[in-house]
């Protein structure tokens, strides 16, 4: 199974902490060895680092910590592949183009023959089902709304997708715009908000801690997103099974959880993965 | 103004020497101080390194410079700001995705009264010129080609939307979707097509010199196309004015020029850029 991601601040944030842990999952702590990608948004731009050598090990990985880039909404993904090559066109987050702005999408799991017809906005240009996925609902949304929507309409229709996507498999997925990020767990989603009182944090992958009182100030939120908590001695919170939460600016501004919510064990879903041919 | 680098090759070539000379234009040797951007085509994915920190003295030039990535068709830009502020989403060379590949486009120049309808399938994310020019060409093309065209047919497209755009000012301009790579000149654009036998080259703007001999074999065969020579003891051949060309695997394999051609000297074409409002 990949493993994801993200963050989404209500001020330029650096992510290197989260990132540190994160990537040790590729290739050293876990074995998500397939090349990794993050991208941040900055401004109206996006800063996009994909790699193909495990993320552990990766200059690129070495470049995103020594350069501390700070943003408000970034997505990255370690590739563990089981769905199309090893190749950089396969590697998420992919990016593309809507209403004047730019999109990021990484996804975690396996949508069993899902071949949409191909878009007329969007195409594939790699062979993942998980790009196929993104171009889908970017299609279908533009299909929809041929101006960017209210945040709410943009929440209900990517509701609607992601509910229809699900039923081909496992869809844990992050987007952003910039501005808001979405969350689906099909399977194992953490989260935590970081706001004052800020404490301190130690990473699970790492003996390394942070005192995020040191380096915020008291009007800083800051969500963390990740498959599995990053870590120890903090308490995240996950995401139900079939959940999907918007951010923006570091809170959850909405969210669609099933009437009856299940959460998932650690175990559980990995095995889930494992069933489902999603190598772990 | 600007300066641009282009590379298209029959097989993967690292850019790193062409690389080191131009990017010392950034900041070192010359006064493109903006930032920079680089897109390298690796299969059907592109690896695009933006900053808005100088190319001389940029931690992502080093990497560029660190990592040799192998590529048959890059596009770099230095920037000098002259339209839109300095920031992410305003560096070259941007990119979208057409007929299921990922285009890369750069322009050196300035565009006055450039605001064509807002696109369908695509628009400017940023402020530029630059990239409003990119998003027109895209958006004619795939409205008179819904699949994409065989490549003389993609020329005489491309050609006739270069000419109605020139109109609007200097155009100088390099555009790559990972197999053709088309390069456009209002004013000053070079190139050279490297090929058995290889020889020793010297870097103008720096102390460096490379025997091409000893790092490529017999059938190698690479174009590297600039604003300015890179190299002193190579001869450069030269665009004319509003002369398109389109290599292929190191050849130019179209090319569309005006009947009597004109070549520009090095002190005109500055001096054009500087008349236009486009810092020099």
């Amino acid at each position: 199974m990949c493993q994801l991601l993200g963050m989404n601040c209500n001020t330029p944030t650096d992510i290197v902490f989260s990132f540190e842990g994160f990537r040790r999952r590729g290739g050293l702590t876990d074995h998500h060895a397939d090349g990794f990608g993050i991208g941040f948004f900055e401004g109206r731009g996006v800063r996009l680092f994909h790699d193909d050598k495990p993320s552990a090990n990766s200059p690129v990985a070495d470049l995103v910590k020594a350069y501390q880039i700070k943003s408000e909404n970034v997505i990255a993904h370690i590739r563990k592949a089981t769905q199309g090559q090893t190749s950089l066109a396969n590697t998420h987050p992919f990016m593309r183009e809507m209403w004047g702005g730019y999109w990021l999408f990484a996804h975690n799991g396996h949508l069993k023959n899902f071949f949409p017809k191909e878009g007329g906005f969007y195409r594939a240009v790699g062979n993942t089902d998980s790009e196929r996925a993104f171009c889908y609902i970017l299609e279908q949304l533009r299909r929809r709304f041929s101006e960017r929507p209210d945040e709410h309409a943009l929440f209900d229709a990517v509701a609607e997708l992601t509910a229809e996507i699900r039923e081909y498999g496992l869809f844990n997925f992050m987007m952003s715009n910039g501005e808001c990020l979405f969350a689906h767990a099909s399977t194992l989603l953490h989260y935590i908000v970081r706001k004052a009182p800020f404490g301190e944090a130690h990473l699970i992958d790492d003996d390394v801690k942070v005192d995020f009182a040191a380096v915020t100030t008291p009007n800083d939120k800051v969500a963390v997103i990740a498959t599995l908590p990053l870590t120890a001695n903090e308490t995240w919170l996950q995401l139900a099974v079939n959940e999907l939460v918007m951010f923006r600016e570091g809170d959850i501004v909405r969210r669609h959880a099933p009437e009856h919510p299940v959460y998932m064990s650690a175990e559980e879903g990995l095995a889930i993965a494992r069933a489902a041919g999603v190598s772990v």
